[in-house]
């Protein structure tokens, strides 16, 4: 049994964990904190506890957490992760931070899109990349693991396959996202006020503005051993829950031959054994499939017309996008199974 | 292990079997039926099983179900319910129906309410209601349970403990009910129409004509020792799951010494004990709490200037209501812990 | 032309005002206020104006107000509204207030409900109900004009018939609504997160104690001639617009005689001339039938097992229930046809 | 007055005409059909017009249609409506096609997109493309007008200035779409089901399948002088109305000097005096802000670190897309004011 701290545990990420740990078989979670709750029972905040876990929220400090939990996820907000981190560290926990904090490779890079210096700057480099599909040996040996953003997530699913093999113009990645509203917190704006968001569609940080980018692209050029750029642009949708992904690219030329099917096995091919990778090879990936879980949905589709291909991933952003990631990066870092506390299958209908 | 059969698994009750079943230790499907769509794989209809279950629709036998399984869960429509269950108790299996077919009294009162004649009168004196929060001493002898339908589950967990104390007149019952969508099944109807529900509210089954009133009188009245009657409304609103009700009954006026809090204690107190029954002390009831989980949640308020009290239950009509409440009597028919498979808590946000 | 100012206009009720007022041949819009964004043009926080209207959030003086209006729509909260109305009455303006300050018949009853002391009781009594079917003499010549809450609206024009003709037991009224998010306003709240909301329902205030009622039951009581008392559970659900109500009460004996075809008679005779109500011959009221229109649909059942009869009613609560009376009151005032600028249909799908 | 016949008004294109020719003071709606339903009442189908119309629907004959109107609108399924203009036209008749019947160029390349051959190739040339914004001299001489599909009047009306201007290389067009469930009709299928699509994300016709792609390329390449071609991918979202496009294409390098600012001002250069197109300086376009009105909001930004321009707009399907946008047609044909009837503003919130 492992014990588990939640920093961070009153919004929609630190609840996911919780909600998650209920039914992990080998996590017990000790330490939940929220500033601003502190002294409240978890169960005020989601009543679907009530009766259930009688954990209060308590203030952070580095000593609690060391004293009490093996592992530590840390859900605050980017700019608080990296103070929080290094005394965890020091202190020889293992640490899985879900913020923005440790995904990049340097700290200017850091300011130049999160708005704020770097004050933990020698962890950058030790901090491995929790995408297990691709990272999975780091992560099991790592002690700091860089949970993705939800984007990141869903797109870098979508596409390694097709830049592995060299199949797309590394220049020509244009990626459209749909994102639900969970994924913006639970913080009050009148962008997630439910008259706002109800029967509207909008798109939100368009032009390349969205700090997922960076870390989007230094992966995928990871996977691609050259650079690799993105139009980006996100679309926020009448949904609690959900990211769908759609990634067009243009194919290089030699690699005409394939149709559909083929590339449908390339993606099976590449990702054999991953226990959370489902290529569809009828129908599309839709976010309902995987709500709750912490499955990945992949499909890709061949334009002749124009020579494009088009991949899409779905994910829930909260699950396989944030908490149900962290889990699984969790589990191999503490030797248990992939898929341990993750097996249910997406809500329908 | 024991070996299960859903007969009549495309709709969204069967399917939310099947669902469940995949998180249930000691459950193992062996046969699904789905005449219209024999030879299809269940993946096709319910994509979140895609790469997790292979199972195949097939057509329904009594041999085959007999030869393949130890207890049968039956979810098909009314009027067909009848027809399959006596071959599989002759056939020594357990059964649980989920259809109205077996929930009332006599053949007389199902015609009149179903509008055609039983055809296994013999079998209604042998059914036992599965509402185990109620009846589970009998489920667990039990070889054919009645599951209780979405609404009577919730009215009869909002009012049995007020009519058990004998706190509120037997004949002022007032009930509404809000229900999502999924209760109205997969079958495609104008009224289900994404366009006809979405941002929209409405009412059907007006002025005491809905099937599940006989079904809440017959079981309220169990519990009360003599003749209860109800005024029943329900609402369509724009989910797909959940179910709210609000019961409305007049105070019986030398139980006035009670106010909030006493009422919630008394809730508590006959509830004790029960796994899946939850009466919030601080905040109301809301589906959402309880969506995807086999919970209900319960609050109750006096309305001192009028004289009456407000009793309020929230369940997950395809979980609680359904297929979740159904393997809760399974559990208890096969001497397996009441809560087996059944931990997940509401998925939240 | 009539020349119009709005106070409060940044809320959902002040924007609906404008919104109709573009579609209004006679009303002219010359001020609009809200402290919080006085230099904002308005079409930065409604984008549908964009293109259409250049009016800036102004600061409110009565100075300014009496300059340049000739009618006044006050849509602030409770509390600002009774301080704000009396200089502009005394400045000889017509004046429709849309707050519950004026809706009660003394500053005791208003403290009790309202939780404040009443500024200015003296125009308690010289307020007319803005509820044009029931008091459109009164209203034609009225200055201040108190505008119906949206519950009382839609619950008055369900019940009025029946009281009227003395069917119903006046203490037998059991009240059901369900009402749409923006009935909760444009200011930030946990309750109104989208995420909090989306597949979600749930009840507030329960047990007597929203603030309608007593002005539900104020005219209620005047329309019967005796005094009606009402239990009241309003519902919050998944729309943005859109109230639905459901009054159940006790048939007195001797109207049995009664079915549903006379009932529905009895209401289009009530009724007759009333151009925004639209008895149902056949079907039920939804609330998408009259989304952004200023129409009230109506039905009745009989449940004859119980005794009791169910009136229904659709509104939308930002158009009938807010600022579609408000300006059906202003016509009246004004002299103009009732239903000038307020001829739309609902928006259907 | 002109006299209107609406075939195929039981659908809700043929219902969102009827519903804008009740607010136009121009138009006499005498004629309208639907075969499934004739001898019903449309308020039947579509209560919010209960007692505001009495109209029923009939069936379709030519002589009727040429007896009783002036403007026949032809709202039925693409493959019938070539069948039914013929005649109108030979009568003398304005006609106005929603379907996809008369978009395409030749009889080859309908058969192509649209799977039947083409019974009336002789009115193709014949036929003028119904976007006002584009070719309003044209339609105003017309007896002919083919409305446009819902995409290609939004994915137009993005790209156009940037055609126009040179400022895009023509064979780099990236389209996303998100389309509300109206879109998809009222006919019944799984796809549209509520519980289907509610809570859900998805794609469908990915890789250069839909039939609006050769329409949308047909006319993108009139207005560049050369040929352009589109990669499109359209997404099925959980809303009823509403239609938002994002355009990607790779700037052609010496337009780099424009800024966000310019490419806007460029843009609202483009569509001076077109009453309906709104190029917004500050956001985003937001489909909410134009529900249920006939405008287009559409903005622009650079990203200069890709290269790539983002255009986007929004409009209401049913109105801009279909049904507004014939009206606006039929006001350019019979000479009438461009935006008689057509001046509501979108329904926020």
């Amino acid at each position: 049994m492992v014990r588990v701290g939640i920093i961070g545990a009153s919004g929609y990420t630190g609840f996911e964990l919780l909600r998650l740990a209920q039914g992990h078989p080998r996590m017990r979670v000790r330490y939940v904190t929220a500033e601003q709750y502190r002294g409240t029972r978890a169960d005020q905040l989601y009543p679907s506890l009530t009766g259930v876990s009688e954990l209060r929220y308590e203030r952070f400090t580095a000593e609690k957490a060391l004293a009490l939990c093996d592992v530590l996820f840390v859900a605050v907000p980017h700019g608080k992760a990296m103070e929080m981190v290094p005394p965890l560290l020091a202190g020889g926990k293992k640490v899985i931070d879900l913020s923005g904090d440790f995904r990049l490779a340097g700290g200017e890079e850091y300011e130049e899109w999160y708005g704020i210096p770097h004050s933990a700057v020698e962890l950058l480099g030790r901090a491995v990349y929790g995408l297990p599909e691709l990272y999975a040996e780091r992560i099991k040996g790592a002690d700091l693991v860089s949970n993705p953003g939800c984007f990141p997530t869903a797109v870098l699913l979508a596409t390694a396959p097709l830049l592995a093999e060299g199949l797309i113009e590394p220049s020509s990645l244009v990626v459209d996202a749909l994102t639900g509203v969970s994924g913006a917190g639970r913080g009050l704006k009148l962008e997630t006020h439910f008259c706002t968001v109800e029967g509207n569609l909008s798109s939100y940080k368009v032009g390349g503005t969205h700090q997922h980018i960076p870390e989007m692209e230094r992966y995928l050029s990871d996977v691609a051993g050259q650079t690799v750029s993105v139009t980006f642009t996100p679309h926020l949708v009448p949904v609690s829950r959900g990211l769908l992904v759609t990634v067009c690219a243009n194919m290089i030329r030699d690699a005409g031959g394939a149709g559909d099917a083929e590339l449908a096995e390339l993606f099976a091919e590449y990702y054999r054994g991953k226990r959370f990778i489902k290529v569809l090879t009828a129908g599309l990936p839709q976010t309902k499939s995987v709500t709750g879980s912490n499955y990945c949905h992949l499909a890709v589709r061949l334009d002749r017309r124009t020579g494009r291909v088009i991949a899409m991933s779905a994910i829930d952003n909260l699950v396989k996008g944030a908490a149900g990631q962290a889990i699984q990066n969790m589990n191999l870092m503490c030797g248990f199974l992939e898929d341990k506390g993750l097996t249910d299958v997406g809500l329908l209908p």
